[in-house]
């Protein structure tokens, strides 16, 4: 496995790409390429988390996949540590549009060396955990938008996501606003404030910009196929969440698979050893969720290998 | 994640220890030191096997612990490419005790990195698949012996394995010919005269000779526990072998525990896209193991981390 770390912008340290690319072997794929997971992990538009960045995309790699990590802008990068409602100001490269638009960087970046890193392009997935979730999803209804072709420079072929596995996401605000009044947990309500500080640039978006930042709303023909997973006891971001996006999905026809586990809290990443802070966090019902997506995945990137190994001969000489 | 190479034995290019080390995070272990699984691919010590190499090594990183692959001794890096029974000559370097005492070579190697790597030497897992299997076997019951401490010079407690994960190994050489006379086809025959010539140094050992290289014979008590699997359908390495290693650690009171899938080929490394050469090797109900073996581990090597995630609080400014 070869690891580089890219910074999408010169001197930012902030804002890398981390490739963990596989090595090749006669005795495996030999000179095919192969898919690639680019990994956004969640932290509130706040931080990146490291237990849902390194560990998942070795999780991917471990399938057979190339795996990159994306760590985009997030609010912590700027002046302040976190946004506070009420007494932090906004930090401009936190707010959306910026984070969605740094994943096309990501794959331009990729497709630079796609050629040595045996990299199909028509295979790039993405996947993301929480508002990793939230800006993989927009990438996923955007990519094709000026918003983000204009952005880069680039013809919108050169940035086409093939897929989705999101975890946990945020893709319908208004309802989360909703949901997360209705439990009239104050922590909570402030928490919310202080993740549309750091993403919506205000406490108090009005409706149009929720709408935007809102990924079931923004479903259409070339939105990518989901695997969708939550748990039915988040209260952090509720699993409606996630139930929104199949459903805007299935409105338009793109095919998805939609896991809603019952048990278990936000952000359980991969719900084992790897990822856990706590044993809390270690479920082995939903630890199965890699092996489910690993399933769907391969359902459309099977690997282009013989049906039957070849004969061994024992050499002559 | 830290990749680097090691050369065991100075310029040689063919001995080499690859090391896979997680980074360290304040979300998740936060400074605490995780086991260590060291990998011993495949080959019939005629060559080390991609297959059974870095894949491995990612699925066992996938878990949360360290990893290293060693390419230890074997005849292909001799002036022979194939050990050819009657035609080609020994090699003396893939000829037991050599490739046991390289993985002492690989422990100590690790040691003098663990405070930096965060690796926990009393969690030093071997893992080894068919030749790699009999190599990790041995040196489970030949890491305190004189053949390897007094050869390293090193005090056996800097030496001591803690487990063992090992796929449809070869522990029981008299039985192994038995079986292979058994199902008389000429090419495993030959392919076995083969295997004798790179690790026993002759087409045709002497029962001492195949006692001593077959670790079901040299159990004892500081034998570590093992997790052995392998296939009934197995016909290159019978699975019986795997039952009688299993026989011989009961026997001496060695905690293990034993998988033998009923269909499946021999090699099939984690059995799905990531090790796979052909489709055929792609097994679901086979590439359950990896998970089985998590499982076992974390029986013993379980992360010290609290029961429940501390509260986050809004901070104050």
């Amino acid at each position: 496995m070869k690891i580089e770390q890219f910074q999408l912008f010169g001197d930012r340290k902030d804002v890398t790409l981390t490739t963990y690319i596989l090595e090749d072997s006669p005795e495996i794929l030999n000179g095919k390429k192969r898919p690639l997971i680019l990994v956004c992990p969640g932290g509130a538009y706040m931080f990146c988390s490291d237990r849902e960045a390194e560990p998942i995309a070795l999780r991917f790699a471990a399938m057979g996949y190339h795996a990159a990590v994306l760590r985009y802008s997030v609010y912590s990068n700027g002046e302040n540590k976190y946004a506070i409602p009420g007494k932090t100001p906004a930090y401009e490269k936190s707010v959306m549009p910026g984070p969605m638009r740094e994943i096309g960087k990501a794959i331009l970046t990729i497709r630079e060396h796609a050629e040595e890193w045996l990299v199909d392009m028509d295979q790039i997935v993405l996947t993301g955990y929480s508002a990793g979730a939230n800006n993989c999803a927009l990438y996923c209804v955007y990519w094709d938008n000026p918003v983000i072709t204009d952005y880069l420079g680039a013809d919108k072929e050169m940035l086409r996501p093939a897929a989705a596995v999101l975890g946990y996401g945020v893709y319908d605000y208004p309802a989360m606003q909703k949901d997360l009044d209705k439990i009239g947990d104050k922590g909570r309500i402030e928490g919310n404030y202080g993740f549309n500080l750091a993403f919506f640039g205000t406490e108090h978006p009005d409706e149009e910009t929720m709408i935007k930042g809102s990924p079931a709303f923004q479903v259409h023909e070339t939105t990518p196929p989901m695997f969708l997973w939550s748990t039915r006891e988040d209260n952090v971001v509720p699993a409606r969440q996630s139930v929104l996006m199949a459903n805007a999905l299935a409105e338009n026809d793109i095919p998805f698979e939609l896991h809603i586990f019952e048990r278990g809290m936000h952000g359980l990443a991969l719900a084992d050893q790897a990822t856990s802070q706590a044993k809390e966090q270690n479920m082995p019902e939903i630890a199965q969720w890699p092996e489910m997506a690993e399933r769907w995945l391969k359902q459309r990137f099977e690997f282009d290998v013989p049906d039957v190994c070849p004969k061994w001969e024992m050499p002559e000489e």
